[in-house]
């Protein structure tokens, strides 16, 4: 529906020309394209114009199998155990989402630092800056990551019209908001997924933009632009971009393994601990051996052929 | 199922005739049809013979395509921001509530003021007031919006048998309570929507019915009856019925403006702002113009012709 | 401090006499003398020109010494579990609150009805109804007892000049709030007892006063005007007066079989068993009983002094 | 998906054959056989080996119709007001589960106790005690029921591969876990009904197995094992075997007379109090005590049948 | 006050001797003599006569010294990071609680299991096992630490005569309940520590006594009896008993560091990284370590002097 | 105590001088020496060498005497409605505190992140970016305002050496974090202000220093370097500089306004509504200003005078 109100915002840009990659925000926190190629050195994919590392389509793809479980097995080494967050409502839980981390960060309104910021843009010649002016800027695979600090009342980052736009615009890549959505039932309607934590009538208001593909964080996670945003109905993990090829190739050994543990299930003749978390009698240790190799060969032969 | 319990209940009252306009409720707190009248003196339409307001059964119907956000941008006035309330258990995600406030009040239990009822009740012959007295008078297209303070043990307004009734004697009119249901498995199965904030197997006790068709208070609302109680998967909203042609007539506005938006966003030449909240090109402002023109004279010929 | 705002107020009345008895008034929930005297008919003590029962001073000054404790043994009777509300903050937790219930309700404001009820209060001459008409009809022991919801933001009583008026009109009564107070600073250096949900720097508004003196609820208890209010470290309890004799009588025999178990403990020969609660030895039992009448005709005969 | 890490794990037993009767557990909380059986020797049905009661096949079919309400009517005596939990995720909200409990119990891990526990496990020749160890006793009919203290994060009883492996092994069965889950995503393509405190991606940890088959709680409940186990979509009851043949014949007759009285509810003729709970009129009462012995008659022959 | 309920209870015992050590409680959770000794045999100091692990005095009152966090620096290698709870009203926060734990387990009350436990207890002549029974059988020195679920409602395991019988028995141990109390406004006039979860005016019912010194758990702590039980306004550490020496013996080392650090705070003219956490400067690492070296010599000289 | 853990740290500097303009921190948020300047350029006050406006001496001094309605009094003009944060621990309530806000915030640790921030200080020859780094920044007059996005296990600020040096260092300042502190029983024993969300035994941990003296976010307020930082026993107030001069002299005017209305009240002749909040009576009015007069007259002389 229409917006009866306007999100407070910040501070204009340069002409918002799609991925500038050489216009620096006029936002209150600074992050500057060097600096975001710097904090994200470790990524092995080429990058977006703006410094935004940019994991391949093609591992999107693969990446749509995964669950958090599987994540969590990639990830778990020291200095990666705070890439999950839960507790949002999940719009399709039967739906994996995944994308490219676009965040998006928002402040307590403040009179007196909202009027500077509108001044300098006002005397750079720029508009200000809102929540359209993010959204604007989305790619296909892009999920939308918005830290509202967890507000519900005039916490909505979008509503139906603009939730329509992103799933276009994105190729219904997602969103993730600490923060609410309007027009939920319009919102039902939309192929996209969504993590929210509540739904409230209200528009956006009382709040400013304070930042555009700057490190953020959400619930316990600090989020990089660019991470791979995976959701499935538990949660959202945030992947670094220089894990996704170990981790891609890891879930689909979990995959095989676990296909083979039902199989042996359903002939009824084990036990659990006979089987699983690995075989313990040879043969089967064996047995399950070969048919790892064999579907993993058909697994890669199948990659490989797209 | 078979209530084992028998809600406390407070007063008999005259003679239960439908709608009984003339008969003072001997309950605790006591609001005749003239207190009622005076409060609601402001709604345009006619009246129950109890003196409710009767909001016209065809923007009932109307109202089936509200959504929170539609009635907040037509309700949001200085002095009418509390009608709204959620943190409820929706029954029906997917199905619009709509329909004509009755009010029902509990207190806790209270042995002195209990007895005391009930002798008064007594010595003018009458029987007790329970939640079936209540739910006896439901007519249709009435929604029974029930404070039980939050009640979950002992707060079940109640189970799939009166859930039943209720949907019959109100045309799937609706139930809001601020307390409990039972027999959610048997609901389930009941085509009605419904408000509740926990299911419990305890049948209603340990409270007192203490009003009927009276001002009561549901989570930050203060609810009249009469009031259009409009609910979608966000929440309830209570619209005294002065708003409701306003509020209905905006609405036709909003859904055109919302699909003309979303039509240029299909075309894929637009950025958000550019179209949303209001397009920026003078002439797309136009097309827009002439569009809601042409829509909204077909949504009126439409309605008129019913 | 000056409150900033004034609390949004329904409807004036006569002139507020002292105690008026005759005088209805016009506020959203009426509930007329003659109401009040029935539903507290079982109370055996005198009553206010307004129809509220009075617990005569005597007994107000003796259950300074009561706990939550004694209450309980005293109340727990069928029809009377519900009394006892906690969950607050407590202002001076070494100091029983005790007093006559003096109520008064608020509800959500709502434009409508809030205009309505200042035009019926214009057309008869009468001033706005706000928490300061309540306030100023506080009499010497009255504790006054507040439903505001649980609201914090604009939900609170009094700040520091109301209280300290209330602690010189009431003779240091008391205050229970369903809601918030604010000037916690300058109210926690004013010796009268507190209890109440929470404390916020705004002054009240968004509501309305709908009831004074009528029946309220509080938590899960509903309160009458002229219960009396005990208010320990834990909780607070509302004790219908025709339990107010009874339950003091009572709590002398706890008070003394206390003693007399304390005693015994201290001499250090006996396990817990063998003293409490009561003595198996026949020897012990006679013991305390003895002690128990001694102790009990001294107590009787101090009191009667008085 | 694997497990990476193991359970924590406590003591070994005797070589586990299913159902072992003469194997006392070397687990830190011991209960014999003999115990099993003193503490439920109410129970009027056969026995498993292992001492647990074991409610017939054919009452855990006719069970399938309870609701929450039902067992509420037939179990509320005083002694057993304590037999319901809820609070749960319930991952099937319209499939009611019925079995009988398997009992778990964990505790947090402290190193010393485990120590112990595995030296005597290792004296004696036996292997550790995991959530496997548990997992590998479940017979057809049963409902896995874990104490794991409501933990989340390193709570998690079960992911895909042991809830399709307990699926096959209980004839999905069921399982409640007052803790959680992990692989919801997997878990909710397999059949079997499940009620857990949330899901998260870690595997369980830093917990011990105290106990299988012992007495434990769940929420407020005390849970015996041999329980029988009715959840459905509000909570979980866990009905002592003595109960049963009660409960259902009971089941029977309310839904006789919800049937009856939903079919008077159509007639469209009759306030609910004319019916619910039970008809005034002498001429329905009669109709209806006809239609429930002649729905009676046959529901018997029905089950007698089989 | 007089405890009006009876706490239900389970299984009366042998003859209550003080510590008598070859008596099997007949308790639902059996725990022999030999299994608490086994469970706890890395204690390296004498044992109460049933079993329990007997910290030395001396140690009890060097350990009056410790803070939370001076146990967590001696207690957080692996297999030990779940001794600590918090979340406890603390009846007096400035003073430290340290003891010895005495254990007892209390679950929800089901009929059947009450029944059968109290003819066990009936068919061998013995009383009924009540909260007074293990009050009875507590030692100077002693803690008690009771496991009664979080109950608030009809879970107060003391009031004021039995808290000050303990207060007698134990020489002020202290009380630990994952529960409530009751007349917390007696108990706040009596000299022992106290940690709960909350004060209710009711008596302890509607629970059965499970267990007397056996393995419980406190939040998420498995606490064994004979533990050390230290208690500062942050929360309570249960420390095994092998650990004990070691904390103490560190803890005077971080008193001197801390009393050193401070003093050179003093002088104001270092920087907090000079000086803290250890100096940088070699010169000052030097005079730390001598006044290290000293400060110890004094204390031990001290320590062993008593 | 001795902290046993090292807190994670971002990223070394150049030579901490105290208050080194010219020093760009290589901390993860970049706010420059002008960005400061500009975003605070409505402060009317002189500033630190780093750019931090300074409240002078005198004003933080006549700003003990301001409570939260004070300064909610002067600063609730659109645009600053959103200064105000509570719900934390207060380690002094009946002492103000007052102080320059001087901030830092702390994000959850990330391995990449982290490990890129130390090789750019290396890289320049820096050290690490600790919790302590900013605290050896303190000056007198400040309070340390810490988001540790409400952290309570390894999310603690200080222990009781770093707390005594920070008032050491602030004369007393104060501490603000939205997160945990450890060794409460040692901090308790400090003469500083300090609002913290909780209290725990472990160290600072899994975090990295992402800001100092950067704009930062305390509950529902952002907060800026410089802001005027006034805590009683309700809650913390950020005041930006530019109200601070106007904030006092209308609380000057309060504290007479509330001293001559408990005046009157003492003479009982008056209701509160004949007095406050202002008087009715024209000669009361005109008795209120002359007193108002003298008075401000006596306070402003003897404010000049210091």
């Amino acid at each position: 529906m229409i917006r009866a109100l306007r999100s407070t915002v910040v501070e204009t840009v340069c002409i918002v020309t799609l991925l500038a990659s050489s216009c620096a925000y006029a936002q209150l926190y600074t992050f500057s394209k060097q600096e975001l190629i710097d904090y994200t050195s470790k990524s092995p994919f080429e990058r977006f114009p703006d410094g935004r590392p940019k994991v391949p389509d093609s591992m999107i793809e693969r990446a749509r199998d995964l669950s958090s479980e599987e994540v969590w097995a990639g990830l778990h080494e020291d200095g990666f155990k705070n890439q999950y967050a839960d507790g949002f409502h999940v719009l399709y839980p039967g739906k994996t989402m995944v994308g490219r981390a676009f965040t998006v960060q928002f402040m307590p309104r403040r009179g007196d630092v909202d009027e500077i910021s509108k001044n300098k843009a006002r005397d750079r010649g720029l508009a200000e800056l809102t929540n359209q002016t993010a959204i604007d800027m989305l790619q296909p695979g892009d999920v939308l990551v918005v830290d509202l600090f967890g507000k519900k009342v005039d916490g909505t980052i979008v509503g139906d019209n603009l939730f329509y736009y992103m799933m276009k615009a994105t190729h219904s890549g997602g969103l993730v908001v600490d923060g609410s959505i309007r027009d939920l039932d319009g919102i039902s309607k939309i192929d996209m997924p969504a993590y929210f934590r509540s739904a409230d009538p209200t528009p956006i208001g009382n709040v400013m933009l304070t930042g555009i593909n700057i490190p953020i964080r959400i619930g316990g996670v600090t989020v990089m632009p660019g991470d791979l945003v995976v959701g499935d109905r538990e949660g959202v993990y945030f992947i670094p971009p220089q894990f996704v090829q170990e981790i891609l190739d890891r879930a689909d050994e979990i995959h095989i393994h676990d296909e083979w543990t039902k199989m042996k299930f359903d002939e009824g003749k084990y036990k659990s601990s006979d089987i699983y978390s690995s075989p313990k009698d040879p043969k089967l240790q064996k047995e399950y051996e070969e048919y790892l190799k064999r579907r993993l060969d058909e697994i890669r032969r199948e990659q490989n052929s797209k």
